[in-house]
């Protein structure tokens, strides 16, 4: 690696790279659709590339984009991030991926770095799971990967960035969380040499994606599913869709600093039902679910 | 009418009256389904009747709810509001209908009451169409349904509401309106005199309620439709999601302030599509449609 080059550079070709792994992988498991490519300009500064896949065999939709973009930091974005006006330049890679099969659970990944004009930099992100059926499985196996990914620079991360995952992705007015959660961090500041490590967990991280999200794919995407299933699924996407728009930051921010609104929007889910108080707990594998999301637990 | 008796008690017996009303012309336009109850207790005080109409005929979805609550005035809310913290009293009706056909607008209206402690009153209310083709008959009839209601108590205040509506139910991040509007009103409060005049034009707003909507309805209910207005439906009723769970007062105050979730939430339609970048205008209809929401125009 060339630390002599700018972290902001790295950080940005490692996205790309990242995002050409991931649709890659996702491709491969797909087996019949492709990404198509959007290419898009920020009319500040900058720019990114969205790509999506739709209708596949294994995922109805999905987005895995990336930006890198820069300028004069929207004032309202300025005053919620407590950080005074100024120049900035950010650059992630930024996916969800929603499966046709109930089977499998939806998946969001966000890989970030922030940095000021006045020098103030810092890395944030994460990955989280939201399955439609209680697979314990799955879920230690999507949060041990994230672990061990995180482990080697220092064993409190996991810990602290799994705590923050459950508490950030809380739907308040359901009493529950969106999934069964992974990590989420933010504000991974420090001198150079802490940016360097912190450059070093965000790979680290990023890099553990595919190995924690597509083998538990791979794992249900021939399995037979109920109808009840299914409808189970576009209920609780009708969750994903209530805590996105109401609660998301990264969503309801990039809104109000007039984003890329197909962006934005990528997350939802691409078909959803709002029924009026529909019974979420009907079968045993939906009640474990829910008590799950009631109560966070220990997956590593 | 019997003025001896308290606003509060004549306007929650005319929110009962109304949605008694309401109901019965929906059950009877619908010809198939009936409504179900949820009566439901507030925890700090008074409680509400939630009616639902769930896969008629011609509604796939909604509700005519009312509640008569009263207590301590949540904090957020007082904050929200500019009011001290006090005892509340409200009442009112809120409904939303979902036809399955696309030929037929989705429509929501409100009517309600809002006292506090201290003396201070006011009323609330509007009502506002969602149409999913371009009918500028419907469009016309529901105005000016609304406006010969209005008229008698002013010629003033059709315009004034209407241009309300038409800031209020704006989706900022996709430059439209949610619907072809109607009108808004809020805090029309004064000497008791004219609380006994605002509550005649609550009244009479109520009451134009069936008029405006049912004559639309009922005309397009035998109408065939294409696979793409279905299509079309499913994503406009997308924004219609998005504006109630990003912008809508009544929405995020609503859960904010632990509001009872599901009467809050059966604004949401039952089937929903978010696609990637859809294309909104592919027919003369879908162009004349959003034209009319990209820029109000004069309906009345």
């Amino acid at each position: 690696m060339d630390t002599s080059s700018p972290l902001r550079k790295r950080m940005a070709a490692y996205v790309r790279d990242l995002q050409d792994r991931i649709c890659g992988a996702i491709e491969t498991l797909d087996g019949t659709a492709r990404f198509r490519e959007d290419r898009w300009e920020r009319p500040g500064g900058g720019g990114g590339l969205a790509r999506v896949i739709t209708d596949g065999g294994v995922f109805e939709k999905g987005g895995v984009n990336t930006s890198e973009v820069h300028g004069e930091l929207p004032a309202k974005l300025a005053e919620r991030m407590g950080v005074e006006r100024a120049e900035f330049f950010a650059t992630g890679v930024s996916l969800v991926l929603h499966p046709a099969s109930p089977r499998i659970p939806t998946v969001h990944a966000n890989f970030r770095y922030f940095e000021q004009s006045n020098g103030d930099a810092w890395f944030g992100g994460g990955a989280d799971l939201t399955p439609y059926i209680a697979d314990e499985a799955d879920g230690t196996h999507f949060h041990r990967t994230l672990k061990n990914a995180g482990d080697p620079f220092g064993a409190e991360l996991y810990p602290k960035f799994k705590k923050w995952c459950d508490e950030y992705f809380f739907i308040k007015h359901r009493g529950e969380s969106r999934g069964v959660g992974g990590v989420f961090y933010d504000y991974l500041r420090g001198t150079p040499e802490e940016m360097e490590r912190h450059f070093a967990f965000q790979q680290s991280m990023g890099n553990a994606f595919i190995p924690a999200y597509i083998p538990i794919a791979e794992r249900h995407r021939d399995e037979r599913f109920s109808d009840r299933e299914k409808k189970f699924q576009l209920l609780r996407r009708g969750r994903y869709v209530e805590f996105n728009l109401v609660y998301d930051r990264g969503t309801t921010f990039g809104l109000e600093t007039q984003g890329r609104t197909e962006s934005i929007l990528m997350s939802l889910p691409p078909v959803v039902n709002f029924d009026y108080d529909a019974p979420m707990e009907t079968t045993d594998s939906e009640k474990l679910l829910t008590s799950w999301l009631r109560q966070p637990r220990e997956w590593a």
